[in-house]
């Protein structure tokens, strides 16, 4: 057990820290809301974008760089999209510094100051469709599949590491299309590879589904989201996926020659995930021993700890563990052996619990006589005892095993905490008592899910696309109902 | 050979810029000075990346990430690092937007005024050496070994596509050390991994060597760097690795507890290549029907063109084509097959050849029957036909033998354009007629560098780590030197 470690019941929000912190996953920098993201958790968010970027590319995207300025006037062009970006943001006023021979230090230069102000990318539809203006001519130019890894820029005031900070780092899809069939197609397509990397490589179950209108990205006609539940009850939208129409089509003026030798506008999309996956993935599954990661995106899979009284034992030990070693690595299995001899094992122990290691390997004398190794599985705690024979293949099972085990847990979990409410009553004690995703009748209006949510901080997280019709009434309202949806406190 | 296409001979600024456009590498954006890096361009950084990134790996490096922004007295506080990058940079004053009723646009809004300016990143060793102050406190955690794959912005005023832009793109090493000796040697470790990348995966020949006091990054106490020759007889810097002594650890007060318990400065390293690289790549090889790529680094090595004039020919030859890239990929070899029934095969040879392809198979009826293909390779536009039969081995014996000859092919270029300058008027005669790296005699001081440079534009490009003691005298003041060094004009 950590030592000094807040548990989850005394403080989740502390707990969460202590776990970003203590397994060096991030920190916060001098610059306000901006993290540092240390090597630990940036391995980690080295294997997601290696797994997302195959995704893409399997499904026929290919990368670009777009700049990480947008003239002011850009974000102006499109009337939704304005509203909801061009309000905190990073501005780049002047171009240049002085030395102040006075004060010894730097200023600004107020001669060198731009025309027009640049914002620096909240996100990039407008930069990006500046330029496809001059990509797209003909529907031969059609489908554009790309994707941009880049870092944006939100000024939040109240910041959280991974969950919400000024600077982030994300992918954003932006496609073009033909026709407004071909992009919902392509805006459904990818909420479904978010979901696929969400629940198979992060072992997060997620509900798809829609957004109210009044939850929908600026600018979008329809977006599609994925969201999961953490384990205090609070819901985190993991990736959303937008069909935005024409909007940024007509925003900038890009246009095609249809088979028919028609001008037409061109249909969009837009979609993204951020670092703010750490933030779930910590969220979902950790417990008060520390960080628990799911095998498929773990940098460290498997460690090795040696214990020994002599030298002449750790070298024999060392020798057996370096057979294991190349065993394991030899089936994609990433392994550490840890034979560091300035420190003692049990801090050895604590230190890979803590940073979610899933399996821990400990060789003794004995177990070089038995042939055998210890086994702990991080998600259950649980020892056991392995011969070596074979061992690559069993390690890889346990590891199959552990990460079906995460996402077993956390779809019970959610089972659990996924309430139907009828009445007002029942829906404010589900929020305050239990938390989770409460189901619940909505009348459809905006003006009800902002009242709703001004009365109980919950807001509508999803339309759920596989909700079964059903006759009701708005929980708040008592209006007719033909759907429950799902309303949730969230991150 | 590419229609309205610029030839070297006739200009060859244009004729690069025509490479980057026609091969759809990048363009320029509306943000001034920002480039848009497409698809295809993208996909060789992305090749570049990931060679580079696993040397870095293997050679004990991880990966992490620091803040877009960098508090403006941060960069006072090294007093020569400020006088390099505190200049021309891309400043943050405010933090908000807000909708103006009357012109209905967004304005800054003046409230929002940053306390502190914050300026966009021009390189990282400011806001780095400020966590390292936290991370490190005895010998026990050093070295430091990280590196940052990151966008950074220098408000450079006269821009060039991939060569010098505001934006650009790059890797930027940072590690810290508990003697000098150790950093030093990580600083040549660094430059010995550029250049192994350089000549081995881009078939560039690099000098190895230091650069002059003047040439110094802002901050370092030594500068190793690998110099490449472009075909025009101008140098380009492919890469630095910098010897930073204590300078940063005393501005950040970055100290460790050494083995016997004495508090001592950190010595510290850094080094990068940019998509600069990417420029470096274009201008080595490229020729007269447009660019040519190291087969290590083409995002697409080998093309498969069908010639068919019924569509039971195209079925036969696809059935054909599809085994050979089957074999094609089993080898590891990118390959694709081109059937889009809308382009003629001529448009396709041309698109190919001018996007740098190294390997064209070319498939007709008659090749069907006699088991062959047509083989052309992009380097000398040699044409050969070659039995189907062990096609993936022969294929990957010819990209090896491109990959060969475009470095012997830049290794003999930059022989022959290595010219030893007695005389000042032999000097500025090469420098004029032939251009190329001029090795010649220099009195070691900066005012005599600085009044070459100024005569002649050439600056010291390197001095070369195996460069020969030899007495002689300054090429411009007479004064003794004791060995030469190499001077060019430069990108």
């Amino acid at each position: 057990m950590a030592k000094n470690f807040t548990k989850r019941e005394e403080n989740y929000s502390q707990w969460y820290n202590d776990i970003v912190q203590r397994a060096d996953l991030a920190e916060n920098s001098s610059v306000r809301g901006c993290m540092v993201i240390k090597p630990y958790g940036y391995s980690i968010w080295e294997n997601m974008r290696d797994v997302l970027d195959k995704m893409f590319k399997e499904t026929g995207h290919s990368n670009a760089y777009f700049p990480l300025f947008i003239p002011k006037s850009f974000l102006s062009r499109e009337a939704e999209h304005v509203e909801g970006f061009a309000k905190e943001c990073a501005v780049v006023t002047h171009y240049r510094l002085k030395a102040d021979p006075e004060t010894h230090t730097v200023v600004v230069d107020p001669e060198a100051k731009l025309e027009e102000e640049l914002i620096v990318r909240p996100t990039s539809e407008t930069i990006i469709w500046d330029s496809y203006k001059n990509w797209i001519h003909s529907y031969r130019d059609l489908p554009l599949l790309i994707n941009q890894w880049a870092n944006v820029v939100r000024w939040e005031m109240r910041t959280r590491l991974f969950l919400r900070t000024a600077e982030f780092l994300w992918q954003e899809g932006h496609t073009a299309h033909a026709t407004s069939q071909e992009a919902i197609e392509e805006s459904e397509r990818m909420m479904n590879v978010y979901a696929d990397f969400v629940e198979n490589y992060m072992a997060v179950p997620v509900i798809k589904g829609v957004k109210s209108p009044n939850e929908r990205f600026a600018g979008a006609v329809e977006t599609f989201c994925i969201e999961a539940l953490m384990q205090d009850g609070k819901a985190l939208q993991a990736g959303t996926s937008h069909f935005l129409g024409q909007n940024f089509a007509k925003a900038f003026d890009v246009k095609f020659l249809d088979k028919d030798n028609t001008l037409q506008y061109v249909w969009a999309t837009s979609w993204g995930v951020s670092t703010r996956l750490i933030g779930a993935l910590i969220m979902a599954h950790s417990d008060d021993n520390g960080l628990v990661l799911p095998p498929k995106l773990a940098p460290i899979q498997v460690v090795i700890v040696p214990i020994y009284k002599s030298p002449e034992q750790l070298a024999q030990i060392s020798e057996a563990a370096g057979k294991i070693v190349a065993e394991l690595k030899e089936k994609g299995i990433s392994v550490k052996y840890d034979d560091d001899d300035s420190n003692r094992p049990g801090w050895k122990f604590n230190e890979y619990e803590f940073k979610g290691v899933p399996v821990r390997l400990v060789i003794g004398p004995r177990d070089l006589e038995e042939g055998t190794v210890e086994v702990t599985r991080r998600d259950t705690l649980e020892k056991s005892t392995m011969q070596i024979a074979g061992i690559a293949e069993k390690v890889n099972n346990l590891l199959d095993a552990i990460q079906k085990n995460l996402f077993t847990k956390a779809l019970n979990y959610r089972s659990e905490m996924t309430t139907k409410a009828d009445t007002w009553d029942e829906f404010c004690d589900i929020l305050d008592n239990k938390g989770g995703f409460v189901l619940a009748h909505w009348d459809g209006t905006t003006e009800t899910e902002v009242a709703i949510k001004e009365k109980t901080k919950a807001t509508i997280r999803a339309i759920a696309l596989d909700s079964v019709p059903e006759e009701g009434k708005c929980i708040l309202t008592g209006k007719p109902s033909h759907k429950r949806v799902i309303f949730a406190r969230s991150y």
